[in-house]
């Protein structure tokens, strides 16, 4: 079995309306400090083995449906999980 | 300056009703190797710096705004970015 974490992220062309909201409550909030926030999403799949290799599937699942590739990057990391 | 990468997840017991509806979605476009998809947050922060301690300043932050810390955990990781 394997964890997948994948980091999903708006290209840095794109605005980000969230982002600008979340630095603007910051500042608000007297944490000048803070220059820039971007947000992007943060996904944990568990997917059992199977013959597909891992990399291919991870890829085209966010290809077809976790991404939307056209404004946001996408990257992903891989731990085996030992079964109990 | 600084570049401040903040994960913001459900906590284990939480219920996650969207990643139970992007399961159900890959499911029914076949990928049935996915057991489990948990979605949480992923923001990145630019900080400059300043008197405060870092560390001191994001948990701050995240305890405030970034994160509810009745249902959601949150972990950062700190990269130092060097001005051109």
């Amino acid at each position: 079995m394997y964890k997948v974490k994948v980091y999903v992220t708006l290209r840095e062309s794109v605005l980000d309306p969230q982002g600008t909201a979340v630095k603007g409550s910051l500042h608000s909030m007297s944490y000048n400090e803070v220059q820039d926030v971007r947000i992007g999403k943060y996904l944990e799949l568990t997917i059992e083995k199977s013959n597909r290799d891992l990399d291919d599937l991870v890829r085209e699942m966010c290809e077809r449906l976790l991404a939307n590739t056209v404004i946001e990057d996408y990257r992903y990391e891989v731990e085996e999980v030992v079964a109990q």
